[in-house]
Order: structure tokens, then C-alpha cells, then sequence
């Protein structure tokens, strides 16, 4: 296996307090490098990202993206170190259906199509999957999958400057969590270590320390979850993406309370009390 | 001229709080909309944006990301509302040198070029425009930056979830603030303005609320400022490239303070006491 480039970089720099820039002890950055997403020997798409769980990262891609439906398409997966940046080398199972090249104009993002402005607006904005998953969730166990997120993100409280995106399951707890400088990457992170474990994403759901812009509610209605929970707002085109996919979003999450945008249905009276009278 | 969509949507949503769900007020969310750039009548890229100063944000795009080496080349520029979203359609002067191609294949994001991982790793990644400006700024000129720029962010004050991108120049304050749900598309937006507008960059700097990843470095390069202010922490890559291209980074900037990780002979001492004195 590559040994992957550190996702911590100490670097040191002056600090101006008190009217001076004074010296002082080094201050851990997030790491950034481009990812090279390959199939079948061709470029899909050049990512900046954290480098660590780039399996995850690779799988998970695929799968939001629409590049592969089901993990098993994947028939191999090779993480290359280039020195200016890493290649996550993905060979596919043959697909008559699949066709890449259309998959590369249809995703919205700072490398061009040729289509025409109109074709490529109607592509970028994609309709999200229906989410069919219908379990209910308590106000404590948003609680509770918030609190264990801060707690569980080790990049994040070395420098104080990725996402993270976890998933969390009653009973269970907060099964994974996965961290990128970029937010969209931490999803896809998770998205990939569900699929390649084999984990059913109906029981749970989805935590984020982000903003939930579109793109957001388009990947976690691929994984297939029925609640997105995230710490900052949505996009008004986050939450009609919600409201069309049938995933209930919460957003503004704190400690004293929470915002439900779409699809309210799936947030129950809390279980807590009626559970600590069971312990008795 | 096109009527853009509005850039706040106000939606109903219900909060729960002690223990209840409560239809409350609307919240004001910002709009996401695709804008495809389209240059010459193929589409180069498509960027999830708010939906405010479009063609500033279309040329600050066509700078930044090297499709035009002046705003003069671009001829015509006209923006279109398509409904599904937006279309910048740009013309472009005869430029024999220009090849949109080898543009579209060099830039990072979710849509792919099709090129070997290697060749597609090393364009992503392209060197910083080197700034020569040499502009000196003192601690309380960026502490008044950053104030200025929180009161202007007419967009983040209704909706608290995007980002501002400001220029400051000493003895005129911030002369503009451009704000968009994503952080490149601001510091684009501004980009844009600055150069419709003639301004030079030199005297003055760049102020973000926003982290700095590699990008935010190489487009403020471009911008020709030799000093970027950010509220929040960079990467590693930012650092990196801002130390190659000459650019001064002060970051985590606070009430109390604030960062420097590269070039800090642009940082001075304080020039309030004397400019205090000479007003006795």
C-alpha cells in the first residue's frame, strides 16, 4: 500500500499580539492535495482533498457521483503517491450502459463541457434519488451524534480547519466519521466506507459540520438516509433538493435546539425520558 | 438586462426547542444557482453561486482562471436566465494563443479531461502568478478591514451562511465586498469588479472571512494584491503557494491578533499613533 502524504503539516509563523510579531510554536495546518479520480486509465476528475481514507474517498466518489451504482462495479482500486499529488486508479467492471464521457459533462465544476449553456445548466443540477428509508430519529440522538462528531474529529481539533461528516446509528452510536478539508470530500469519505463495510444507511443517518449546499443533499440521497442533520444553514437549493428527494433536513443544529427544514415526520418526541424509566 | 433571481429565499421551516417541534418565522436562506460560463458558445465551466454581481463573477472567473489575460478581451458579455439557472455568455477577442481546450483540461473540480492521472494531477496544481507589489500594511489597517467587512456583508447578515471577499486600501477604506455561497466565487466576484473597474490591486489588499485553501492563493496572485487577510486558517498547500508567489498571508485574524505565515516584511508597526499625533 502507498504510504500517503501527512494530512497534518506543522508549519511555523509569526503571531502579531500587542502591538509586536513575535515568534512562537508552530501551528498544524490541514494538508491539501490534489486527488486524480481514473477509471479505466481516464481522468474523471481532479479533487483537492485531505489525504487520508482515500479508498473511501475513491469508492465513495464513484458511487455520489453515479460513476458506479453498487461498490461491486469497481473490480479494482490502487491508491498511486505521484509527488504533486495522489491517483486513485479505479479499474470498472464492464457496463455497456455506463458512459463516462457523459458523466463528465454532467457534473457541475470549474472544467468545461463544450455543451452548450443551457444543456449544461439542465445537467448540473441533477434530481436527487428518492430516499425510501423510513425510521425516525429522537432529539436526543441528534444530540447525541453531534457531540460524539466534535468529539471523534481528530483532524479537525488539530487544526481547527476541515469538515467532518459522520454517520450515526440508534443504539449504535456514531458508527464512522470521516474528515477533508473539503465538505463535499468528508461526505464522500463516508459515502465510501458504508459501501465498501456493507453498512445499510436506512437505520441512521447523516451528521455534518458544514453548510448544506446542494450537492450535500444530492450525495446523502445516494447513500440513502432519510436525515441529513448539519451544524449551519442550508442553501435554499439545499433544502428543495431535500424537500424533492423526501430526506427531512435539519440544519442550525446547537446545543439549546435545531431547525427542521423538510420532511419534519421523521423527528419523534424524544425517547430519552421513557428509556431512563426502563433502566429503573 | 436580465432580472436576476433573488440571492434570499425566505422559507418556512419548524424549530424544535424544549422538547417540541414550533412553527416559527421564515429564516432567509441564500440561493444556489448554476452559472454556466460560457465562452464563444461552449460552456467552459458550471459554478454553484449566489445569484448577485454575475458578471462581475464571470469575469473575475475568466482572470483568475487564466481564460483571458485582460478584461478587454472579453468582447461581449451578456447574462442569461435559463430558469434551471443561469448562463454568462461571454465573446472573445481573436486570441491565436488562447486554446479553451487545454483551459478546460487544466482545471481542478468534479468534471474530467479524460487525460492520464499524472498530466491531469500536474495542470490542477499550477504555478502563482509571482506578485511584485510592495505595499506595507500596518495591524490596524487589517483590523479595519475585517470590521468594515463584517458590516457589509448585507447578503450574511440575513442569512449567516456565506462568505465575503473585501478590498481594502489605506486612506479609502474597503472600496468593494462581494459575497456568494462559495468562497472561490466571492474572491472571483471581486476579482471581476476590481478589474471592470480599473482598480489597482497594488495598493491595496484582499480580506476574507472564509479559510484559505490553494486556490484563494493563486486567484489573489492573480488579482496582483501582495497581502491576504483571512478570519479563518489556511492549508498547507495555501501556505505553500502564497510563500511561492510572494504573497503575504495573515490568517486566523481576530479581535486580538492575528497570523502570519508567509512574507511578513508587509506587516509594519502600527501607524495609528503617529497618524493620532499628527491630529493633535
Amino acid at each position: 500500500m502507498t504510504e500517503l502524504p501527512a494530512p497534518i503539516v506543522r508549519l511555523s509563523r509569526a503571531v502579531w499580539r500587542d502591538g509586536e510579531l513575535r515568534e512562537t510554536s508552530e501551528r498544524a495546518t490541514p494538508a491539501e492535495t490534489p486527488i486524480a479520480l481514473v477509471y479505466d486509465g481516464g481522468t474523471q476528475a481532479v479533487m483537492m482533498a485531505s489525504p487520508a481514507d482515500v479508498e473511501d474517498f475513491a469508492v465513495g466518489f464513484s458511487l455520489t457521483e453515479g460513476i458506479v451504482a453498487d461498490v461491486s462495479e469497481i473490480e479494482s482500486l490502487e491508491v498511486v503517491d505521484q509527488g504533486v499529488g495522489l491517483e486513485a486508479r479505479m479499474w470498472l467492471a464492464k457496463n455497456p450502459s455506463r458512459d463516462l464521457g457523459a458523466r463528465r459533462r454532467a457534473l457541475a465544476g470549474p472544467t468545461g463541457c463544450g455543451l452548450c449553456g443551457v444543456d449544461s445548466l439542465a445537467q448540473a443540477v441533477r434530481p436527487a434519488r428518492i430516499v425510501e428509508a423510513e425510521t425516525a430519529f429522537s432529539a436526543s440522538e441528534i444530540h447525541e451524534a453531534l457531540q460524539a462528531l466534535w468529539k471523534a474529529q481528530a483532524l479537525n481539533f488539530a487544526t481547527r480547519a476541515v469538515h467532518g461528516a459522520g454517520f450515526y446509528v440508534p443504539g449504535r452510536g456514531l458508527i464512522a466519521v470521516r474528515e477533508d478539508v473539503g465538505r463535499h470530500n468528508a461526505l464522500d469519505k463516508l459515502a465510501g466506507h458504508l459501501a465498501r463495510s456493507g453498512e445499510d444507511a436506512a437505520p441512521g443517518f447523516v451528521a455534518l459540520t458544514s453548510r448544506v449546499s446542494v450537492e450535500m443533499i444530492q450525495k446523502a440521497a445516494i447513500i440513502g438516509t432519510g436525515l441529513v442533520v448539519a451544524v449551519s444553514a442550508p442553501t435554499a437549493l439545499g433544502v428543495a433538493m431535500a424537500e424533492q428527494a423526501g430526506v427531512t433536513l435539519v440544519a442550525i443544529a446547537r446545543d439549546d435546539g435545531f431547525e427542521v427544514f423538510t420532511h419534519p415526520h421523521r423527528i419523534v418526541a424524544d425517547k430519552a425520558p421513557e428509556s431512563a424509566l426502563r433502566q429503573v
